[in-house]
């Protein structure tokens, strides 16, 4: 009785838990269109990764993974649901580890897990690969945009800290002047990246930080040229509603680089296809084939489509599954799909 | 009230579990004598140091100072009291780690410090000070033997394997053919490691392992060498009671050297200091001023003293605190003092 036409391929550039609520949202769509989510495949940042003491943390992959197996804390907003901190508390006791980075007991399993194999030297799409096989993500495939260690430092005025240092620690108030990843422009795509965009059929940006979750995945060498020259449609989406983030601390981190806390002033920095971009690392590429905004900035789309973008007014609120799927779906409708 | 002469400079050569029954003898003995341990130093083995996923155990460390901080779980014999094993059971769940070797997770916890700050490039013996220093230890100084990474590797009849993997998940079965240390010729002894030896007015060599615990810690060079100099005497407990191991299986590892499981010939391997022994790395040093055997050994004694080993008989069982120090206050005693 199901004679859905088969899914395309749809690949989404995600950061941490906002992203990972948009990729639920892909999912469902794409369940609710072709009844599964075909061939989905969402390339992650990995500029948040930090070690812990002895644990090995990759936020962005980590708050994916635990959403797509639906063992994420959807009350506390990160790590797993259930968790309990027995062994943060030891770490504090011994003075190891930051005092103001708490994990949990799961979180530091898996982050343990990762350490070791890291250890006997295998690669982070392996390990990410591994973790992922505990879980059913429901047909989503996980890849890390890179097995290079390129985590962000921020440079602010106050000194150099690890970025997670500066966000966590310090709530991002030192005035930050740039973002660097260190050996990012070295660093290769992982195994499978270049391969899903251009097989992609549509390729959706998630309402992520633009600056330090979607940044650092352009900023791979090959991953910008590879979305400007693919087949598929490049679809965005604001993660700016009325001139507010919507969660994080996105502003602090775009006045780092001039660009006003302003849907459509993201949606230039990313560009239009085509067109001069601000976002690959050279500064050359537009990214975008169209970009969603927020009814509460309906106001902005008819500038926008003017200076070359396309752009859609949408449901931008992704306060439960079925909006995260009604989100999504207007992203593939604006692919064409 | 108390008018107890300073306390000598006692050092204890030791391994594990059965090292530690024997060093809270000491501390208590000393504690009856001296009214405290005074300069108490534990040289302890690290052969038996493995990963375990991400975390960095260090088994003989471990043991030594649970029980000198009184947090070890007396009932099960090894590890913290009241662990939980909620991060063994997730790494066992991503296939990481050891499925045969458990870890509690305040165990976790300590290896996971250590592992962070062997990242961060601490040598083991700081990072052993940072541990002690979370609890009250009585006045004893706990000392890693080498700063240097030398597992002990045991070839086998059936291949060569890390010591945990022969020694847990295989019994002690497979027929060992030799120890080795890997680099240990190399090494040099843990910082303080020397002085204290040089220092000493007795060393005494615990009731541990003859050949996997005590031997790491005679092979690593300087040490013997320290020893068979030092003014301290230096007075060694047996192993084995009337033919048997008291614990563990050292009869399996004294098969690879072709010593039998009997005290006395436990003893001459050791060998009488200033007469040839075969205990240091190049089988030239002998150890001992005086051996204590149990009673059901006594027999072993006058050939043994005959044979240039001054030999005490003494009650060897560490059933108890008491018994314990009754035993390390013979070994005190056999020591001159």
């Amino acid at each position: 009785m199901n004679s859905s036409p088969p899914a395309p391929s749809i690949v989404v550039l995600a950061g941490g838990v906002g992203g990972a609520k948009f990729v639920l949202g892909v999912r469902e769509a794409a369940r609710r269109r072709w009844g599964g989510a075909g061939a989905l495949t969402v390339i992650a940042n990995t500029g948040d990764d930090a070690w812990v003491s002895g644990v090995r943390i990759q936020p962005d992959i980590d708050s994916l993974l635990y959403a797509l197996a639906g063992v994420n804390d959807t009350v506390r907003g990160w790590g797993r649901a259930d968790d309990t901190e027995r062994v943060n508390a030891e770490l504090v006791a011994f003075g190891a580890g930051w005092p103001w980075f708490t994990l949990g007991d799961l979180d530091i399993a898996m982050g343990l897990a990762r350490a070791g194999w890291l250890r006997e030297g295998l690669p982070v799409s392996e390990i990410v690969a591994r973790l992922s096989r505990r879980w059913d993500l429901g047909g989503v495939r996980l890849l890390p945009m890179t097995d290079a260690t390129v985590e962000t430092q921020v440079v602010t005025v106050d000194g150099t800290m690890h970025f997670q240092e500066w966000w966590v620690r310090h709530r991002a108030e030192p005035y930050p002047l740039r973002f660097d990843n260190g050996p990012i422009a070295s660093a290769a795509p992982a195994p499978g990246v270049i391969d899903a965009i251009a097989a992609a059929d549509v390729v959706l940006v998630a309402p992520s930080n633009p600056i330090v979750s979607i940044g650092p995945i352009l900023a791979v060498p090959g991953i910008a040229e590879s979305l400007a020259i693919a087949r598929a449609r490049v679809v965005g989406v604001s993660p700016i509603i009325g001139g507010n983030v919507v969660r994080g601390m996105a502003d602090a981190c775009l006045k780092a680089v001039g660009t006003p806390t302003a849907a459509d002033a993201v949606g230039l920095r990313y560009g239009a296809r085509g067109r001069f971009g601000a976002y690959d690392r050279d500064a050359r590429l537009g990214l975008l084939d169209a970009w969603l905004v927020a009814e509460e900035d309906a106001a902005l789309a008819p500038g926008l489509s003017d200076a070359g973008l396309p752009t859609i007014v949408a449901p931008l609120w992704m306060s439960d599954l079925s909006l995260s799927a009604d989100l999504a779906d207007a992203a593939l409708t604006a692919a064409g799909l």
